[in-house]
């Protein structure tokens, strides 16, 4: 090794050692007689000192020391002496005095400095990620996901869970609009596609009796990019046979728990709680509730449909609700302007009409249409909304769909605008029970809620005649924070459940041949009950890192336009290479 | 759970319990009065026994079993008596009484027996892989490939290295004609490439500073298919900042000694043995020698220059060699016969022109060709090639490569023939200091013998005027059993001597940009010296397993046409697929 200690682990108990470190000059001030570098590696920061009365040649590299240099350093470890400790350095007692430097490398003047105060714009640091990875806070991730990942598979592996790989090239599927294709040089015309999830082959393994799997995979998806997603993504993916959906939750528990002690050292309370799909839209509005805070939902549809407002009592009347939030103390945190300008405004982005609101005053409802309520109708009002003297409380009346989406948007805003959570808690919550099937009005059709696969609640089998939309599914979402972070199913392992399924989403015994053939093949021939769940890796690491950009959690992400700045990719590529694969272009100005 | 224990776990101190079982039908015997079937899961094997005076339904379902069903017994666990013992099934003492069955899945009769006595043909095995995997030997070899990848990572983790995932969606480089390419639907025109290996990467990351990268990568390479290659591959891939190469070597060194540990359960003595190119090449021939065996060559060039027989003479003479083996004992065992033609055939293969060979007896050479050598060469010949009475003398006379690989090959061919090696041995050596050039007679020029990045011995920096072909690179490659099971390099981190190399292999300074562009970049902005290595984790699994294809250690294997058969990928795609991602198909009948 070039080194004999890293830049880390220096301290007052080698003083007196001869010691060699190597790394980066992350800081050099000439002092005339002394220059001192900060050297720096993965480990940590040392300081470094030449007295420039030594050999001459270590006075002629140390003046030329800078930033971003490569360095060999042999020296004493020496006492800074009690004035020049720094304290904020796990290195801050001691420096090393040089006697010989070596320049491994000299650096061009970097593109921007990795520790320096003021970030350049993403697009830079991207093409130049060499540097840009040298930041703290990215080799802090990049620690951080390696130490999760670990302690996902020791999890796994205690439990006697298989780490099996699946293929990344796979098949296409005709509906697979989002697939990224692959020509074929031996099969000509032919393609395969990435993946965008082992959905298929963790089943198969199933029915080939691997019993407890799980995979950190690697998936796909060509999609707009949204600021939080990526064309390729890692998933922590889990299959497990001869289970019930109590299971799979119960160890995903476990998993939550190890990655919590993993990533802050803390036990972390577990069961955790769970919800059902009716229960959480009921009380938040989504299926991605954040409850690092509580402020429900409440419903007063039944208290309002005879008032004199005619807003509510229409509402009711239509057979739609009147529901809202209790903002406490928010009687003189949200002005009148503000609620009628950007809390309207934001709740008409989901489509709610209006936005109701009255302070809660001397016991009384006070607002401009408070008189359209009776004193009976005030006070149950307050009391159905837990509302106290100086609590504000909003109303949409509108839709079931709507007053869902408006008041959650709402909630979401009101959590963080009054900062009713500390940021970097940690909230999560089970939803179970959704829908098996959603009804797509405008194709009018319906559609899987999650996937064609997922098992039936059987007591609810009877709906597939009467009501399709009351059928549960065995299906279950993790939801941390306001996102999804997992999600998954018991599986269908009987062909005739399956049928069932596939006819009501119109797809014909050829189609889901064509489509899913391999996967119902293998249903044929000794299936076990099963299921199972994947969990987004980014989105974890994000999650405990305490970042919002999925790009620092990611070695060598791609932008929102799935471009690497840093490669090039992608690139145009050879006419012959193309000619080899049975593809030409297909863009504008090359159709004759 | 469906269970409360597995099929693997009961045993004569479970006399008496109730439990829970699920599994698969092994096999099924009706005796009249008592159904028996092998109930199955991934742990093992438990007989259960139905006797057919209990409740009917039980009976009902216990006579209708067949291979491959799946079901869920409760019953007690009753000892079987003496005489029922079966030795070879750790439950083997005890069986299951069942109270009651549950049949959870019915099985179509599979296409083959998983546990059959005779295994049908790979292609209907691939088709039905769910089925396929249930064989004990693949099995076995899952669990094998996860525990060894769990003791890969859970080494490099002791180490303090990161594991780091590096993007699968990468960039064609211009030669990369065994690139895998995926069109971009955002960048008209533009594709991405699966990666090879993830080389530029980790050299990348060393440079960012993370000191020490390992990953467990796929990998990709569109190459006609041998029967040890796949189109994806696994490999187990190191970078190191701040190393010499003794530093990696010691690395792989514990890295080897803990598979072995995890997959055999046994101390592997390191450090492995090191030799040098030239040494390998000199005493075996080939740069990838079995050493399960020892059987050296041994040149006698300098002993036969002068004999009456013309055919050495004359090839020492020309500057070529004469050299051979001594089979020890071979003189009884090889017939005049099959050394004429086999033995003579297979180094004709390598370009050989024939083979001579001698017994030793009494003393001195005896063969047709015997009586042109004198005494005194008789015995330099017998005592260079250590031979004794009964051993056997055979001698390739031709230039240094065709002797080097003919009789590589014989000697490959005589160590399995006279099975002078057991088979399940495990036998690694380290070969270093291979030429970082090797000359291109075809094209004129000079070749990367490894790839452009190889760090140069300083000692032989001199070459570069003189003799390039002398230049050796600081590369080292692992063999275990004869083949490659590691390469790797320290790398330049120099980009003067990185500019001497590409004008050495005529790569001119755009070019370099262009398919480099970046590397060349980082390693502008202080890249520490570094260096790493890959190995093939297919070949490793391979290697423990005992088994020799590749399809054995890889759960969703494709074939040598890059096929899958279970999926039926590569397959046709849409139109309007095609469309969005701006390609269209160039196949011959398609064209105007």
């Amino acid at each position: 090794m070039l080194r004999t200690k890293t830049c880390g682990e220096l301290n007052s108990a080698h003083v007196g050692q001869t010691v060699t470190l190597a790394g980066w000059v992350d800081k050099y001030r000439d002092h005339g007689g002394v220059v001192f570098i900060d050297l720096r590696d993965r480990y940590g920061i040392t300081q470094v000192s030449f007295k420039l009365d030594t050999a001459s040649e270590i006075q002629e590299i140390a003046q030329e020391l800078r930033h971003e240099d490569v360095v060999q350093v042999t020296g004493e470890v020496v006492s800074r002496g009690e004035g020049n400790i720094n304290p904020k350095l796990s290195t801050g007692e001691i420096e090393l005095l040089a006697k010989t430097v070596v320049l491994l490398n000299k650096s061009r003047t970097p593109p921007f400095e990795p520790r320096g105060e003021t970030l350049p714009n993403e697009e830079l640091r991207l093409q130049h990620r060499y540097v840009d990875l040298r930041r703290p806070a990215l080799q802090r991730n990049m620690i951080l996901r390696h130490k999760l990942t670990k302690a996902v598979r020791d999890y796994f592996d205690n439990l006697d869970f298989l780490e099996i790989e699946t293929p990344i090239l796979g098949r296409s599927t005709p509906e697979g609009a989002r697939d990224y294709l692959v020509p074929s040089r031996v099969h000509e015309g032919s393609f395969y596609a990435l993946p965008q999830s082992p959905q298929l082959f963790k089943q198969i393994l199933m029915v080939a009796g691997y019993d407890r799997y799980f995979q950190i995979a690697r998936c796909f998806r060509d999609e707009d990019l949204r600021a939080d997603r990526q064309p390729e993504f890692t998933q922590i993916d889990i299959e497990m046979a001869f289970v019930e959906y109590d299971d799979i939750l119960d160890t995903v528990d476990g998993l939550v728990k190890a990655m919590v002690k993993s990533a802050r050292g803390i036990d972390f309370p577990t069961p955790l709680p769970r919800y059902t799909h009716a229960e959480v839209m009921e009380k938040y509005g989504t299926d991605k509730p954040d409850l690092r805070f509580d402020l429900p939902i409440a419903n007063i549809s039944d208290l309002v449909g005879d008032s004199d407002f005619g807003v509510f009592k229409n509402t009711v009347e239509a057979g739609n609700f009147v529901r809202g939030l209790c903002i406490k103390g928010g009687a003189d945190k949200y002005s009148r302007r503000i609620l009628d300008n950007d809390l309207k405004g934001l709740v008409g982005e989901y489509g709610a009409k209006g936005l109701a609101y009255f302070k809660v005053t001397d016991g009384k409802l006070d607002s401009s249409i408070a008189k359209f309520f009776n004193d009976e109708q005030q006070q149950a009002i307050i009391a159905r909304m837990q509302g106290e003297n100086g609590d504000l409380l909003v109303f949409v009346a509108d839709t079931w769909k709507v007053s869902c989406a408006a008041l959650a948007a709402l909630r979401n805003f009101v959590g963080k605008d009054q900062q009713l959570y500390d940021p970097k808690a940690i909230s999560c919550l089970w939803v179970v029970d959704f829908p098996l099937f959603t009804w797509n009005a405008e194709e009018n059709r319906w559609d899987a809620e999650h996937h064609p696969f997922c098992a039936v609640r059987p007591e609810d089998e009877g709906y597939f005649q009467t009501d399709p939309g009351k059928i549960r599914a065995q299906s279950y979402d993790l939801v941390c924070n306001g996102y999804e972070a997992a999600s998954g199913s018991i599986r269908i392992h009987d062909p005739a459940i399956q049928q069932r399924v596939f006819d009501l989403l119109n797809i014909t015994p050829d189609e889901a041949e064509r489509r899913f053939g391999f996967l119902l093949n293998a249903l044929r021939y000794g299936a076990p009950p099963h299921g199972g769940i994947a969990l987004g890796l980014d989105r974890w690491v994000m999650l405990f890192a305490g970042c919002d950009n999925i790009r620092d959690v990611i070695a060598f992400p791609k932008t929102q336009r799935a471009s690497d700045l840093m490669l090039g990719a992608p690139s145009e590529v050879d006419a012959r290479q193309l000619r080899d694969l049975h593809i030409k272009l297909d863009l504008p100005e090359e159709n004759a």
